[in-house]
């Protein structure tokens, strides 16, 4: 096991008709903005369980964060906390959101130029307190530090994390996930089952309690992904796919292991370049990075086909190939298309991906590595 | 499943010469009190490494800190405290010196009596802020708000928890617990084991992924447990039986699940009343409570039979005692007795503490369940 740090302070409050704890949550006498996306919120009741328990704090909202939030609405935002004097940020919605917020919080008070919090990393010692509200689960960004934010003129999608990014607290209510649509759902478990893959398809490090927490995240989220779809209003399984989510990226399955994040990011150039959902791209790219990757994947692969997937016939080869295949089933099974045809994209994508990382200079995803990767899931 | 809150704030620092690292985490001009126990870290090189840590700070020290830590033993550190100004605790040592050294946080500025946070689960508003050192795997303090004290005057061995009582930090070195006898190396396997029974083996609450953890971290103690005995120089064993054992009581698996600590509370007793180790309470009472409660466990006992032990032959009612038979045997493995007659002990023990229970008047835990636990244990 390699050594490792982990410090995870947000507070989850997870359940039923939790949404009213907010009003504990946020200190007395801060000025709220309340940012959410595309107004989903105020069909499903959760905006009205939002302004209740807000009903005592001084608050503003801001509506209109993308799916795949954007730098330029972001930056409207931070505007409007600068003018407000805005001291407390409350997310409502899904990882967008969530993501957005983060950015928005970095930037309030940033030096520079903001852009630089995502294009260059740039360090930022302050940041606003972010409370989160979420809706759709997917992404983990309610337990993690990390954001995902993209800038249209440019059709770039890039990531920072902070220690400070971390929400204060995620309120989890699964009842608020009933009336998501199925696409969404589908997105969400994808999203989910391959931030596993990324800290657990890798070599082995001796670490088989995190293997063990990882498998059993990848179970879950087979038995329960499903039913979420077949059975909407079931609130144990939606309380289980929103756990199991928001437990596949809070960096504890990462303690003392190697990690590979090439599936989210050659993914990230196909939704910054082509539009695609987040989830669509995972699916579309990860068996193209597990069979260029083979190698250095095989033990896992077939250690997850055997305890995930049951897959124990065979010779070792074969039983590799069933685990990937059995990956790949999965994805469809929920509805997910896993080939770039399916989305009405050919092989001329390819290369202008690849030449993105070459012009980045990416330590580990070479542009060879990207047509590898691509040209098998045409 | 169960609404739930889940919000641990402890930053783990975990590997190969971290100890160094406590010089990053204590704040600038602290005046810290170091407190360990019977001196075993003067012998296996923690202590050194932990004065060179220090060296930037002002510091003093207390030792002598027991297993199954005394409150008056504790007291004596608060004096100290208050005459030096100490700002800072840190624990170096097991779950005994991180317990004493929680209740010592908490007493500092405690208005009144003491021994009412351990006796009457007091609520205290204040507490010195403590860093840890951990040496040994087991009781999981490192990652959680829980102390157990014992008065000795009155042969009362009593818990408390508190979110002020979380660490700020631990440090988790592994290689610390190289020269730990064999005996304590059982205890603290013993130990996290039960732990996460307490926590798994209850109804059924429709929480799978819970499930799964508590299912993984048994495995890992079971298949590292005797490594650990057997190759005691092998890193990664105990890496791994460190980090399962800080796993199996940081709140984590408890969320949204029912809980049943009766193995721990009659265990105390025995401790409290006739000395033995913790670990050893609980191997000799753990089979007795399953059996005594074996109709809320059944459901549960045949899961971790297949899971964990791969019991899958036989009526339910076979697989149930192979699955509690199992679990003794595991622990005689460890070199672990678990009956009341290989410690000394004879039946006339039993009463004693029946009455115990009865005069506290515990909801759950009645006079009769303890009779019917221990008289199949003696």
């Amino acid at each position: 096991m390699k050594n490792f740090s982990y410090h995870n302070p947000v507070k989850i409050i997870f359940g039923k008709q939790t949404i009213a704890q907010v009003a504990n949550e946020i200190p007395a006498h801060a000025k709220v903005l309340v940012t959410y996306g595309g107004g989903s919120i105020k069909k499903n009741g959760v905006y009205e369980q939002v302004k209740a328990a807000l009903s005592g704090f001084s608050h503003l909202e801001f509506g209109g964060i993308e799916p795949n939030p954007r730098y330029e609405t972001c930056m409207k935002a931070v505007e409007l906390i600068r003018r407000e004097k805005v001291t407390f940020l409350l997310a409502v919605g899904g990882g967008s959101v969530v993501d957005g917020t983060k950015l928005i919080a970095a930037a309030v008070s940033f030096g520079g130029n903001p852009w630089d919090i995502v294009a260059k990393r740039a360090p930022f010692t302050a940041a606003l307190p972010i409370g989160v509200v979420l809706t759709l689960p997917a992404t983990g960004t309610e337990m993690n530090g990390n954001s995902v934010i993209t800038r249209a003129e440019t059709q770039e999608k890039l990531s920072f994390s902070s220690p400070l990014a971390y929400p204060k607290f995620s309120i989890l209510d699964p009842e608020t996930t009933y009336s998501l649509p199925p696409r969404q759902v589908s997105n969400g478990v994808v999203d989910a089952f391959v931030h596993v893959a990324e800290q657990y398809m890798n070599p082995p490090a001796s670490a088989p309690l995190q293997d063990y927490y990882a498998e059993s995240i990848l179970k879950v989220l087979i038995e329960e992904g499903g039913k979420a779809l077949s059975a909407p209003l079931d609130y144990n399984v939606r309380a289980n796919v929103m756990w199991a989510a928001t437990m596949a990226l809070n960096g504890l399955i990462a303690c003392g292991v190697p990690q590979d994040w090439s599936t989210h990011e050659i993914g990230h150039e196909l939704t910054a370049l082509h539009g695609l959902d987040h989830g669509q791209t995972l699916a579309v790219v990860m068996p193209g990075v597990w069979r260029t990757l083979r190698a250095q994947k095989f033990d896992k692969l077939l250690q997850m086909g055997e305890r995930v997937f049951g897959i124990t016939g065979g010779a070792p080869e074969e039983r590799v190939e069933a685990a990937i295949d059995a990956t790949e089933n999965f994805f469809r099974s929920l509805g997910t298309k896993t080939r770039l045809s399916e989305y009405g994209l050919n092989a001329s994508v390819i290369e202008p991906i690849a030449q993105r990382f070459a012009a980045r200079g990416h330590a580990f995803i070479t542009a060879d590595m990207v047509r590898e990767v691509l040209t098998q899931r045409v």
